[in-house]
């Protein structure tokens, strides 16, 4: 017969399956393998692979041959153990667990202790002659079983085990907060419960079950194996595991194996225990045996925290005299040989569980482990040192996203791991902020000047409040999304920003602001904060905490420049940066940016007098009296593109020309109006009126980018004057310069020809006033779905096409950013329309293909068209790797994500070249 | 040598041309030809081809072999008729006139009595004995060629001539009043004018264009014609001439040719006359010989209005014995003769041009003349019974656009002419409307119990105004745009409406409508309009006037039913309409709609009882309250469908499930949320802080159509059951029902099956509880380009898909239609950048290559699948074109434009079928 095969053996120094068959035994499976294959002291036991839970899932049926290749399994383990499944004198025990091809670490459900019953547990009791460890398996095993597999609740369990403890305590007269709860817990352990009590426990718990399901708790050994193999099997499709798959991108087409093992006794005596281990230190990365341990104990009681677990190592924090290393000196040293030699074998850090029953040293799971991106950076590059890994293959040991661990300040994990957010919002602009609470731009900036690290703190920031912005260290707000006011200066400035935070009230004329603050199974309370009080923001994470959380500064090794330097090396896509000021140019060369691939012109009016020429501008009447205050911003753009040039020393700048609605400069508080009104010499009327005017139902598919010039060409004209005023100063001094110009927003070629005229006009003038000229591109953003099907065209105009893939994922999708996330997106992503948000990471089924077929039509036309993309998703990993593959000549994201950039396009290339191998 | 022919000569019977060139020779030259070619007197002449002028028009330069053809020709006609061009003893004079492809009558310039000089016109004295008659000729010639050529303003030679005038008055005692403007020319005529007079004109004139221009007025006659000739082809490109391709979609690129033709004078005495005229009534299509004349006139004479023109044919209107039928007898017979002569030859109603210079008859232009939709159904009909036309042949002769004339009431086009609006909105709904001013919804009612017929004035309409749009005779709106809520109404309902009219000021308080009317030349001025003041409107231009203007209703006759019922025999796409109610149903079966393509379910909920259980379900805080609130509204929703069910008679009916933003349901005025509030006792705060949060800030790309049903599962279950309970019932009282169920707003096809999964359950339980089942299809709108892209997947899910081509627009441009028509889309057509509004006329270049994509990859997946379009493209001829060129199903369309898309639709299968011959 050649029924497949669904049921993989491992144990006795011998596996069906190997580490490489992480997708048909799960990563669990294939660790126990690999490891029994090795020699490693594994107890005995088989994978059912994963296949049989997603054939299970959709028919709720499993293959006829499966149950024979379990029990024929099933009986190895017994003879290779010695002992019987359900056999009352000499009782095998098994765990059943899951394990799917990816970590999924507690998602899952587990059961232990499997196989006992009211006649095995006896059988136990026997041959151990230990009744209280027997008899403590089996309530454990009693409970957990009821509840994985016969969706019986915890509690009534929880509450005839407290009954037993009250009992117990009160004969030893413990105060009354001592009578509930975790007190009691401490002061009732589990280990004072004698034979008597647990016999009565076993018995209230079996009279539990039998209330909730009408039957008596399963007795048939078979049938408790079946009924938690297939509750593991549904474990895959529960919602916490749901959840983590959509987080972690893992298919649900995987599925799940389940292992079934020999059950080990961590908790057989003093002489008995069980822990977790690192090879090395997670967060540094450091080689060291790093991990913790208890005595006499099961691996829950590791975790769950009643007990303290001990330090495994010597000098790896707490007590030496606690340690494995002093306390069981024969199974430390045996854990400490092998779990070098899986170290070696795998060629990278290995997160184990063990268990040593009665001095016999088990090891139940081994995997890689998780790490911070110092320890990612130190391990990779120490293992490509030791000649282990290849420069290509240590560099895909490192998440790219895991680098902004290392380019901002961040909250310290430890103490964030304790702290609860009084509320969350949008990550806005990555880094943390700690400081002192004020609600005014004027206020932060006077607070600033005295060396005070201010968090600003508003509704929603507007053009006036740029200085108070600038001079604080985070920015806070109740309203508005990803491209809010807020959201888009703090971004350009590099300062932590949680935007759209709607649980905030804020009051700015009282200089009050109040938090609903919910916090699990406590009533909602409602926090008050005054200025002065101190707050700490996550602007990675959105999160918001009273009080001041320490901070860790950013820590750029050695280590990252090597790394950075070997993925240069190896990358295709050059890594722009999107940057708007000197400052942003800066950093981001810094930071390793070739290039500026996104200049917005717009965020260089909202400064105090810009902004006054800016309103000027918009409520002339005549085109006259706009070229008039137009004329006022030139000084100033130039000076900002002279800054620009200068710092980029001749690397090339794309150059955005306005692009946003014109009534986003205008005031909108009653005193802005005022101000305006009496600097302008326009009624205030008036100003509303134009307001009104502008007023757009859908701004976003609105009078904005190119459309502004088909209207009102003097705004562009000016800006290209101020563009190349600046590249011949800049070049006058010697230095190269590479203005590239780029329209936004347009549908089709027609636009780009009619701002060709303006800018070639322009051109002409100002070369022949300065006697000279500079070469520059002309070239347009693609951004909306028309302009990328009408690319060939386009591209007879277009010397280069940069993807705003932001406002292409918008229109493609039919999706608001600014209001998706706060009403249906979530639930996309949860249901499965959407795998990711797409204004995180490019949908590169839809946004991607229109990219596609943009680059395909340009370049069909213009052969060397240049392509580069300027959403935020230049920043993103996979979106990076899309655009490798596509074949972009750069992609281009804010200064801080350039090393992010750089990193993915290097993995991007070597998974390319893999594939072709 | 083989140079290009780029000058072709007729006359004297012979031309080098003929009626099929009018690519190359315009349609005036082409026509100039023909006739001559029949044996017609038509005076010699040449047409130099359209190529030349699109050369000129781009490098400002003629071919260099131009010169000898055109010196040729002008030798032919001077031969022929015995004068010479220059010639002061026997001057040939010359016209030299436009002539594009298409024709755009009076858009282009031209330039008549050329040749003439300081010594020509001495000579044409001479040779006349007219010197009247040769003076005039010149100082008419002075003045159109110093405007068209020279750009000299005509103002100065207005003022010349009515100081001469003036001098005339004077002696005869004319009133102040007539001493300025028409008066003063209706005083003095130009014929009141003699030799002196006109001498002394004359010298004034020459004086005028030498201080003008600095130079005298040529007097080399060859400089005068290459003059007129570049004139003629730069008036292209004039703004008039621009506009009016525009309108017509006449491409910029075909140019215009230029006719150069000996002179002839209707203006030569008392057996000299002037006319035009149609080989039909243009009104009717009744065959008679219908136009007017002059006596003793040239051309421009008859249109200036100063002389009232007489009528040609008894009978057909003027007084008999001033018609040129018993005025000049034997040039009427021979007119008449010639005209049937050219009807039959062009087998079509012709528009004439002639002139009788001294009893002799000359044609100077025919072709086919601008007829009412009435007229044309009259002649196609008439000539295909004659078995002159083909079916084919007929039906193409009428504008399928036409045919809204005679589905809706109109206004009085006579009426209209002398008629200028206040104002001019968007053309929201068709038809036209008469009525008083009302305020309110409840005013509209009281006023329409009574019998009074009235418009609905408001700012903008909400779902608390529909009863008094439904008793209103016509809408009015100060904001809002196509898709606003006065407009998708109003459309639903048939009602005519005019929406976004922003030159409205209404205050609904006061009960005062403020307008401020710009008049040419006036200053601006408000008009005010209150309760019961009389307006009309017309929702197919968008036009409001003051005062009642006459209606003409809706006139469909034998021959329109003939006609429909040629169209749905050629036809090959399948017509439906969208509609939401029986009414609406029944109006579009009457006009041979073959389904419904769109049933927007939205509509049925703003009546007033179940707006209110509609706000219950949205201000519900949880799924149970959210149930009970439907539970109300299903009752209503399954009597809509039964009613439209009944009504269909077993045609398909596609019902689209919920789609607009829920906020567009909540109440707005404080009014009707202290209203909302008592009925569902929830606190005004709830309301308007749900009406907050349902707030977005781009709601088109917002949380609607199936964005709904994802959150919200139950409302898309609750309007299943609905339709399918309906179905049922409609079904045992053994009416046929095909339900076609539409899921909107779709982005891929994962939402799609989870809709899918609702609708299987509801109608699993409807089914069992009736105890049988109806056969429906599932199906989806593609109405956003990802879902385009993805069609290929969504296919193997859809059974249908509904191109709704309003919101693909919208996406595929990112336009907002409700936004862009008052702000940038009119330049965007001006300049060219799209060539019509894509609103009206579908983007085929862009949106339509995203239906083409979505048509190819979803049949690919399911060959049958059925495709549909039900945006308002649906009735728009063009679109038809293309949709049927692409090869859909069906269109689906307003009601009232059903008949337009049957016409569009086989005129689509005559010209494919033309093309593939």
């Amino acid at each position: 017969m050649s029924s497949k095969q669904l049921v993989y053996f491992f144990g006795a120094g011998k596996a069906e399956g190997n580490a490489t068959q992480k997708e048909l035994l799960g990563g669990k499976g294939a660790g126990l393998a690999e490891m029994t294959n090795l020699g490693v002291p594994v107890p005995p036991g088989f994978t059912i692979v994963t296949d049989v839970s997603v054939g299970y899932l959709s028919s709720k049926q499993t293959p006829p041959e499966l149950k024979a290749q379990v029990e024929t399994a099933l009986a190895k383990v017994e003879q290779i153990v010695g002992m019987k499944f359900g056999d009352p004198s000499n009782p095998l025990l098994v765990s059943v667990r899951s394990g799917a091809r990816a970590s999924m670490p507690g998602m899952m459900d587990t059961v232990l202790n499997l196989g006992l019953n009211d006649a095995t547990v006896e059988g136990l009791i026997k041959k151990t002659k230990n009744p209280r460890f027997a008899l403590d398996a089996y309530r454990r095993f009693l409970t957990m079983y009821s509840d994985v597999v016969l969706n019986v609740s915890r509690e009534p369990f929880e509450h005839a085990l407290d009954e037993i403890r009250r009992d117990i305590g009160k004969n030893r007269g413990l105060s009354a907060n001592q009578t509930h709860g975790e007190e009691l817990k401490r002061a009732v352990p589990d280990s004072d419960l004698d034979e008597g009590h647990l016999r009565k426990l076993v018995a209230s718990y079996e009279e539990i079950v039998k209330k909730a399901t009408g039957k008596p708790f399963p007795q048939d050994v078979s049938e408790q194996l079946w009924g938690a193999i297939l509750a593991v099997f549904e474990s895959w499709n529960n919602p916490r595991a749901a959840t983590y798959r959509k987080m972690h991108d893992i298919p649900v087409s995987w599925g799940t194996a389940a292992n079934v093992q020999a059950m080990v006794f961590g908790n057989m005596g003093d002489t008995s225990a069980t822990g977790v281990c690192f090879t090395r230190d997670p967060s540094t990365g450091e080689k060291k045996l790093y991990g913790e341990w208890l005595p006499n104990a099961q691996g829950e009681d590791v975790v769950a925290g009643i007990r303290t677990p001990r330090k495994i190592a010597k000098g790896t924090g707490g007590p030496d005299d606690e340690t494995l290393e002093v306390g069981m000196k024969p199974a430390f040293d045996e854990l400490l040989k092998i779990t070098e030699r899986l170290e070696g074998h795998f060629n990278d850090m290995q997160d184990i569980e063990f268990t040593i029953q009665e001095q016999k040293l088990y090891l139940l799971q081994c995997r890689s482990g998780k790490r911070s991106a110092k320890a990612a950076l130190k391990i990779a590059l120490e293992l490509q040192r030791a000649g282990r890994l290849t420069k290509d293959e240590a560099m895909l040991r490192i998440e790219p996203e895991s680098l902004n661990q290392l380019l901002h300040p961040i909250l310290d994990p430890e103490v964030v791991k304790r702290s609860t957010p009084i509320a969350r919002g949008l990550n806005a602009s990555p880094g943390a902020a700690v400081g002192a609470v004020v609600f005014n731009a004027d206020e932060a900036e006077k607070r600033a000047l005295r060396g005070e690290a201010v968090i600003l703190v508003r509704t929603e920031t507007s053009p006036e409040d740029i200085h108070g912005m600038k001079a604080a260290k985070g920015i806070l707000t109740a309203r508005g999304g990803m491209t809010s006011h807020a959201a888009v200066v703090a971004r350009g400035m590099g300062t932590p920003c949680v935007a759209g935070c709607s649980a905030l009230q804020v009051d700015e004329h009282k200089k009050i602001v109040r938090v609903a603050v919910t916090t699990d199974g406590k009533p909602m309370e409602v926090v008050e904060l005054r200025e002065g009080d101190i707050v700490s923001l996550d602007g990675g994470t959105g999160a918001v905490y009273r009080g001041a959380l320490a901070l860790k500064p950013a820590a750029l090794s050695g280590d990252f420049s090597e790394l950075m330097a070997w993925a240069d090396e190896r990358r295709v896509l050059r890594v722009r940066t999107n940057g708007d000021t000197p400052k942003d140019a800066k950093t981001a060369r810094n930071f390793g940016a070739e290039g500026i691939g996104l200049c917005r012109t717009e965020h260089m009016f909202f400064d105090d007098k810009r902004i006054a020429a800016m309103r000027e501008m918009i409520l002339a009447s005549t085109k006259a009296d706009r070229e008039t205050a137009l004329a006022k911003l030139l000084p100033f753009q130039r000076e900002d593109f002279i800054g620009i040039f200068t710092e980029m020393q001749g690397l090339p700048v794309t150059i955005r020309l306005l692009d946003p609605p014109l009534h986003e400069f205008l005031p909108h508080s009653p005193e802005a109006i005022a101000a305006t009104s009496a600097a302008s010499g326009v009624s205030k009327e008036t100003i509303v009126k134009r307001s009104e005017d502008l007023f757009e139902s859908n701004p976003m598919l609105g009078h904005r980018g190119v459309r502004l010039a088909i209207t009102y060409p003097e705004i562009y004209a000016m800006q290209t004057r101020a563009i190349l005023e600046a590249a011949i100063e800049v070049s006058n001094k010697g230095l190269s310069v590479l203005p590239e110009i780029m329209i936004p927003l347009i549908i089709g070629k027609r636009e780009l020809d009619i701002c060709k005229e303006i800018v070639d006009e322009v051109a002409k003038d100002v070369f022949a006033k300065a006697g000279r000229s500079i070469p520059f591109m002309y070239g347009t953003m693609i951004e909306i779905p028309r302009a990328a099907l009408r690319a060939g065209e386009i591209a007879e105009t277009a010397e280069f096409f940069s993807f705003g893939t932001n406002d292409l994922t918008q229109t493609c999708l039919g999706i608001s950013r600014d209001d998706a996330d706060k009403s249906f997106l979530p639930q996309y992503v949860e249901q499965g329309v959407l795998a990711k948000s797409p204004f995180n990471s490019l949908d590169q089924e839809g946004v991607g293909e229109l990219v596609s077929i943009a680059k395909e039509r340009g370049r069909k036309t213009r052969p060397k068209l240049k392509l580069g993309i300027c959403g935020e998703h230049g920043g993103d990993p996979s979106s990076v790797d899309f655009f490798h593959r596509i074949g972009l000549d750069y992609v281009s994201c804010s200064p801080f994500r350039v090393p992010i950039a750089r990193l993915a396009a290097a993995q991007a290339a070597v998974r390319t070249d893999a594939k072709q191998k």
